[in-house]
């Protein structure tokens, strides 16, 4: 298992970025983009919160273009999407009806993944590099939802983090968690897992039941 | 009053973060965003320009994540547009023929203020980092568009930045005024804060005149 | 000659600056902006991917703000279309049926002219900032999409690099091709020059072929 903060980084990070960049590249795909866009969306998908988290704490060159696991975790992860793109939507015209079947509900879940992994990775690096407790909770949370902010502003969709279900305050939370965890003594890879697992649960269950936050009152449109 | 450059900044930052996260939230009721829509989009707006003066200057993490007045100025200002917007539109519908009665405009004028009070900040800083007089009057201009900037293309319309009226150039003077200041050794809390007060002017006269910068010649659309 | 590493770096920059500032100059003319509106788009297309080098390389300030000579390659581009937009429109007017007409095939030459001088500048920074072979790289690359990227995106066009036509790997080529050239004991301003003229071929080729890279397999368009 693992036994050191170094090793759950990088696990939490390979993770992380595989899960953001197959988002990236399934948006790509839908959006009609070619191999190359496709590589390059699942990159700023899985690689934007990490290069955010790296330049909020002064690492550079970020680690996104220093480690080439990560490199090869989002390549893979666009070429696995580009190859197998057919083969799925075939199986999926098969079953019509099948719930999952909708691109829309693969790529939140997938989101979900990645919010949940970089909201605790964030926060960890964060506090393994010295800021206080509201940085790295904060930290945690702009690396959760930076990867999706970029795929969506460069594929030009509305951003995730502005839409209806909770989005952000998950990530908060999982951050805040190991925050909590690491003052308590109670920081482990198990306990930064549970985090992990936690804020995925969260997400999935606000996106399942469109848990949505109050909105201001409108009367009428005005401009 | 104030007597050091440490509180002026601050104060400066508060006010700013305050006046930029009103617009941002304004901006958001009016995309129908939820409470945690708002919230993200005041923190943007709030807290965008600061992040990459701070980034520019090399100061890892940034406040916006390490000060939690800054934080709370953005909370306060969603919070506050949140809750009151439903009455605030009720008090306008009663005065149908108030000038200000247009969302945009109450927005413009927010983002005016915001703008004049990042671009000392953000000189003032530049400067106390030991940035050259161009570098400071750079730095101030970009932290006074940055934070408006990201918020519109979060939002997806047009960044303010690119529009008709007077915009960059009210938040350069103030900030090279700022630089001027520093230069013939006026600099305090007072001229600072009549550098802000230029720029609001400049800024706020260019929106009610509709001031123009001229346009490139364009005899016919070419594509 | 050019004769050291400092001086080959400040004319590649300047040359980049100014062929970006070029291509954001025109995109601003084209979305009808006006004078200031066509200045911060120059500046952003040609200072954005130096800015975004020099942030990952932790080089603050970035040379784009605290070097006049950037400042003046970019005003100078934006001035210049700003003024003789006009009588380039009509001498286009008189030849109908020039290729060379359509505004946009002008954008991507001056695009793909920054593409190739970037990639080369920003690999030959990161070396000298002891980055390694894959971050020189990387870093390279992203320097030279980066300002082409903020300008789609202020302007709110698809983004260059995501469109069909192979973008950022010509520019990784050239990266890689500087970094193996240093490995060689081989890099000289002339080496570096050809590497950038071969980006240039590489994307102009890939432009006037309509070079597409593979598409996924879409039998249907499923949302």
């Amino acid at each position: 298992m693992l036994t050191d903060t170094a090793s759950l980084q990088t696990v939490l990070d390979v993770v992380g970025v595989l899960v953001f960049a197959l988002s990236g590249a399934i948006v790509a795909v839908r959006r009609g983009l070619d191999l190359f866009g496709i590589l390059v969306l699942a990159w700023v998908a899985g690689l934007g919160g990490g290069i955010i988290r790296d330049l909020f704490l002064g690492i550079t060159p970020p680690v996104a273009v220093s480690d080439w696991r990560l490199l090869a975790a989002a390549v893979t992860a666009g070429l696995g999407v580009f190859l197998l793109h057919g083969t799925w939507e075939q199986a999926l015209l098969a079953r019509p009806h099948a719930r999952w079947r909708r691109v829309s509900s693969v790529v939140r879940l997938l989101d979900a993944a990645g919010l949940a992994v970089f909201a605790v990775s964030g926060a960890l690096v964060a506090l393994d590099r010295g800021a206080g407790p509201l940085a790295a909770t904060l930290i945690g949370g702009i690396t959760a939802v930076g990867g999706g902010m970029l795929r969506d502003v460069l594929a030009r969709q509305v951003p995730e983090v502005l839409q209806r279900e909770l989005y952000a305050v998950p990530a908060l939370a999982g951050a805040a968690l190991v925050v909590l965890l690491q003052h308590l003594g109670l920081l482990s890879p198990l306990t930064a897992w549970g985090a992990v697992v936690l804020v995925f649960v969260i997400r999935v269950v606000a996106v399942a039941l469109d848990l949505n936050a109050p909105r201001a009152l409108r009367s009428t449109p005005v401009d």
